[in-house]
């Protein structure tokens, strides 16, 4: 128990449904990082001020709350409160159970006067119920007989220690709920508050139960912003006391304080009704069906293995039950950036959730599809025609304070696109590309027409945009932009085609699809004839070569020692951007052109963000660099669990977990799914001896199992599917796979990262075992 | 008198020495728009909020504030307050003198219980003694007899009106002064405060000579943020009671409390000594030297002419007497811009104090120079070597809130450069060329050196700056901001190269000589071959052109109405860049480079900022457009007589006043200053029949006097000076003036404007009379 890592630890250990998220504090409370309970798009507004003001500003920010605390539950032990600070710690033992979705804690603990016990708690958010939280919490006296309290309870508006100055952690808002009402009974108590400023009202109720009724003194004591149920009771040695905590979280926007509070009574009663048993079966069975469709194997790296499970976990738990609500960057792990949703979610999360729990990338694509009247309004500010996503927010709204790196960003909305196009295409869900895609592309295709425009040599520039590299910002010709809305433009006019009916209720006429297409035709991507590269954007490869031979280790990342201005003028990469494109857009690329632009920029990225390792990795291990891929997806897989980035405390970063799925089925799968087609081109670096996983694909499950020399690929269930497999046509069927030997690798020339800037190996910061 | 003008009369009727300065206030305090008493470079500081941080930002700001009123006198007939907004006013009149350098009020009122009064109140604020304003106050009852009440006043932290939400308003600071000390004496008042944040003590003190001693009943009365004399007399119609009120200011960051306060004394004590009618002599005594030296006379247009004299005079009193302060943007005849010196300093009004009072302008430069330390440590944070001056400041502390308009505008220490340069050569003043000049230029030229780089091309290039162009910002290559950068390399090598042993002591290398003028002759000034005209910057003429057809005239100023991405993305000009660039490196350009850019530019051109039209108009003259330079003159000249851009009432735009002067003397007369040589270029618009000006050059008073057909030189003083005459040499003597034909224009290719954009003919917004 290093409480120099409670951070870290709070955030690794978090369980979430999508729905309801639990750091993973300690069950009493104290010591801790950061308390958090986050339900999600529950928000506080916050003021957003600027030196000096410009039009278009958002003048509000969108920031998560710390909802009330129902997972907390205190020990005292013959009057002496456990803590695990005082008194001596035998042992202390907590594990995320991938299978059993649970956080399991087990310790051992002498009280500063002597007396021993046993500790084990587990706590889980349901997957199956979504509005329910349960914690078995048991203590067994080891030694002597001991007086036993155990206090549960409801806390809001909990103390938050105050924030630090980097920008990335949320804004601390003291007190955000407003207390409505307040429900104790015997065995439980309800709580009802209101944020100040959104006014969400949301409801918490924690209800108990427990061994041995007679021998236990339960009282129950509720204030507005406090409620608890206290229980004492006297055990023998080796007499072991569980209780059981079923807590209920509700909210809306709408819906009044007698329907909020009901809706939490009835979910606390269904959950009473399936019992702590039951709950733990449903999320079992949960579980296995996810683990069915979605696990990875990898043979070869048993470190490495686990991590793939920690990240899919991860990334489930983050889009399981979000249900047309946002997924944040950080899940909810933590207040990081405010808890806001960007691009990542669409490019980082979608791709693997559409292939591994589909119904969750549907769910997220209806939660932008719901926000589609704030972006027409948005665009419309913005003199766009069409819609305009935001950069960053939790319920639609603009909430970047920044708009170079922000507003300017127009490359979201071809990533919006993009998503619901391999959605579709992954799922064939006619009736969600009618009803929901189609509308979206629409309304980004219109706004793809009027940010851009047509040169004086026909050609479609898209001018003043931020790509992805968020070291350079308001450039020409963003490649990865303006192939994105290549794309954008294209689906869009092929999808409108396919639903005429539909298309005319957007007044899409046949004119507009002419431009669309032209436009798509016509996109300009610059070229640097000098130098064999395409430019990140026009004009990039003129500017100077960021001094990297005279940056000092500590001075990164660059933007919190560096201004913008001398970072923005350099040729310096914060993350993957061309070579995004050469992953997402990779039909656009000769392997030649693949090859040179990814040495380029390879020298030039210093991955200061989490969103740039795992598309190396994918890129390193098409051009056959594969021992540079193995060591940029392990450094993908540590980013959070050796907190790579120094900010795994605020919560984790979920894109980066997406990416050690993508680095494994996109880098040494050669997974890509270009407008439709899905391909393969697998590739195994030495020391791996296999890697599986399965994906789902037009409602079948796909197997695919690579070893060094061959890969083999079947299905569980359906009609026979078509695929490649490095380059040549195979057909998957159930029952016996096909197998397919893999073309050796040809040795590509040497690339080399700026100086300082390897993949990083990781620093193991605490243990985590290999069980 | 219209109180819906009162804020521009306030600005228009400013009066100041560049060290004081008094808003144009009624005597009586009320009405008024913004009450407004400023001691140059005494400011409040800020803190600067952002909502998203940033390396480098500055984190507050500095704020002009109003410090204690001390112009304030109320008067009372038979104890009626005497308001104009009450009772009836019969005559109101206020002229400002520009011989004598007074205010004169003129008015007759009839109190509401029927007393009718004449009041004539005159006010100065002196240029010769810096830290006196005097105010002789008369008034006299014209039917009846009146008991007269005078309340002369001194008040700290009067309130001020809210301000609106336009980012150029001023910040309001409520009560930025904290009392230290009060002292009453019989006849006058001093109160010492202090700021509460920025700690700079001032003192005022005013003191008071009155006619009539015996009739007169004298109160005194202080408090610590209001001090009152009462003077109480009884009166005869037509009786005439005379008040002289003296107030000294004084302020330091350093003296001790005594100090200061014996400081204030003993100015009032010598301006008692002075007396009115001495104050007043030396202050005629003062404008006559600076007429004799400056003064424009333009025949043929009787309004300009006055507008010409309006502008020179706000043009002295800003610089006159800031003797090592900023001189703000707005002078100190409002807060707008919270008081902020910017480029406008040494591009615009450097310029013509330089050849008008020359003092004055070394003054300023001495004031660059003095922040050389502060500019240093920022060119350090920044990460460059040298010194980088700030876009916007008081002290010498960079407080501009939004980076891509502020910092990233490097021009201006080419501007600086461009200043020091211009000063030397007109004033051979080698002690300042050697004692401030230089520092200035080599710092100034090693940031040049660290900020841009030669490309593989051998091209030194400057990356992502924002020219004076506002409307875009972060781009490559700007033309102007290269072809200055060049001139401050150049000027600095040859400086330094004059004064080796005061090189050495900034440790000046040959290998640094070299690299500068390299680094100069390798400037990359990028030309659009396909159009025939240099774009702005890098790829600017590749943008798509603004829709100015569906902008609708209240969209103007755009800034205020679009996104600041959708505007710079676009070829929409804010103000004179290229063009700019046409004027001030026009040696750089052939005559058929400047007709075709001024064309291409002059179609994109929206003139939302003040600093444009007049340079529209020197180079529309140059190029044969007489007829639209005549037209953008008179936009220069009216745009605060007639408030053209809505915001006269926050202060004078100094730098568009120092611009009539521009337009006559570099426009109509032709005026260069390359590198050194005095060229005249004159050229009369139809309708002129005589302009004629002098100029301080090289110690001499030389005198041009252009007619349609020939222009004559002479000297006033001094040794005979060569200068040219459309390009021809022409010696000027003391005597006899020489006369030069004017070749005919050659009428040009006509120039459009963007629609609805065409010079402002002005809208008289009140009465400003020919007299």
């Amino acid at each position: 128990m290093d409480i120099d890592l409670l951070a870290q630890t709070e955030s690794l250990f978090a369980l979430s449904n999508g729905h309801i998220g639990l750091r993973g504090n300690l069950d009493e409370g104290e010591p801790h990082s950061l308390p958090g309970t986050y339900l999600n798009s529950l928000y506080e507004l916050r003021p957003l001020p600027y030196a000096e003001a410009g039009y278009g500003y958002p003048e509000s920010g969108q920031s998560v709350i710390n909802v009330t605390n129902g997972k907390l539950i205190r020990l005292l032990v013959d009057d002496e409160p456990f803590d695990v600070r005082y008194g001596e710690l035998h042992r202390h033992e907590r594990t995320l159970d991938f299978r059993d979705g649970v956080l399991r804690r087990d310790l051992e603990w002498t009280s500063p006067a002597g007396q021993r016990v046993r500790v084990c708690s587990t706590r889980m958010v349901s997957f199956v119920q979504r509005s329910i939280v349960a914690i078995q919490y048991e203590v067994t006296p080891v030694d002597a007989p001991a007086r036993i309290v155990l206090q549960s309870e409801l806390v809001a508006n909990e103390q938050l220690p105050p924030p630090g100055n980097d920008p990335r952690l949320a804004a601390l808002m003291e007190a955000p709920l407003e207390p409505e009402e307040t429900y104790p009974n015997h065995t439980g108590v309800l709580l009802v508050h209101r944020t100040r400023h959104s006014a969400l009202r949301m409801a918490s109720m924690m209800e108990h139960i427990w061994d041995g009724d007679d021998d236990v003194l339960v009282t129950t004591d509720a204030h507005p912003d406090a409620g608890s149920v206290t229980l004492s009771t006297t055990l023998e040695p080796g007499q072991r006391f569980r209780l059981v905590k079923l807590i209920g979280y509700g909210w809306s926007s709408q819906r009044s304080r007698p329907a909020v509070r009901s809706q939490v009574m009835a979910a606390v009663t269904a959950a009473k009704h399936s019992g702590w048993d039951g709950l733990l079966a449903e999320q079992r069975r949960y579980l296995d069906e996810f683990w069915a469709r979605a696990d990875v194997r990898l043979d070869g790296d048993e470190r490495m293995q686990q991590a793939i499970r920690f990240s899919l976990f991860h990334v489930l738990q983050a889009g399981a039950r979000a249900e047309q609500r946002a997924i944040p960057a950080k899940g909810l792990t933590g207040s990081g950036y405010d808890g806001h949703t960007f691009w990542d979610t669409e490019t980082f999360l979608l791709p693997v959730l559409t292939y591994t729990a589909p119904q969750a990338a549907k769910d997220s694509l209806r939660w932008r599809h719901s926000t589609l009247d704030l972006a027409r309004e948005r665009a419309t500010q913005l003199g766009h025609t069409g819609a305009t996503f935001p950069w960053r927010t939790i319920r639609g709204q603009e909430c970047s304070g920044y708009w170079p790196a922000g507003t300017a960003a127009y490359h979201i909305n071809a990533d919006v696109s993009d998503a619901v196009l391999r959605y579709v295409n992954a799922t064939e869900d006619l009736d969600f590309e009618r009803d929901y895609g189609l509308e979206i592309l629409v309304e980004t295709a219109r706004m793809w027409i009027s940010l851009g425009h047509f040169d004086a040599a026909g050609r479609f520039r898209i001018d003043g945009v931020t790509g992805p590299d968020e070291y350079s910002a308001l450039a020409d010709n963003n490649v990865y932009t303006n192939l994105m809305a290549q794309r954008n433009l294209r689906g869009a006019a092929r999808v409108a085609k396919a639903y005429p009916d539909k298309a005319g209720e957007f007044s899409v006429t046949g004119a507009e699809l002419d431009q669309w297409s032209r436009a798509a035709e016509s996109m300009y991507v610059p070229f640097d004839e000098r130098l064999g590269v395409h430019p990140q954007a026009t004009g990039f490869t003129d500017h100077e070569r960021w001094d990297f031979d005279n940056t000092p280790k500590e001075k990164y990342p660059l933007l919190l020692n560096y201004p913008y201005g001398d970072i923005y003028r350099s040729q310096v990469i914060k993350q993957a951007d061309l070579v995004l494109a050469l992953h997402l857009r990779g039909d656009y690329f000769t392997p030649e052109q693949k090859a040179r632009n990814f040495a380029y920029y390879e020298a030039l990225t210093v991955r200061d963000s989490s969103l740039s390792a795992c598309t190396q990795a994918v890129i390193a291990a098409e051009i056959g660099h594969m021992r540079l891929a193995q060591d940029y997806l392990r450094e993908v897989a540590l980013t959070d669990l050796d907190d790579l980035h120094h900010n795994t405390g605020s919560g984790l970063h979920m894109a980066n977990l997406a990416g050690v799925w993508l680095g494994l089925v996109a880098g040494f799968g050669g997974m890509r799914d270009h407008d439709g087609a899905l391909t393969f081109a697998p590739r195994l670096p030495a020391g791996w001896t296999r890697l599986k996983f399965g994906m789902t694909f037009r409602g079948r499950q796909l197997r695919v199992d690579i070893s060094p020399s061959e890969a083999s690929y079947k299905l569980q269930d359906g009609e026979p599917l078509t695929l490649r497999h490095h380059g040549q046509k195979v057909t998957a069927r159930v029952g016996k796979a096909v197998r397919h030997p893999i073309p050796p690798v040809l040795t590509p020339a040497p690339v080399h990262q700026p100086p300082g800037r390897p993949p990083l190996t990781g620093n193991p910061v605490f243990p985590w075992s290999n069980a």
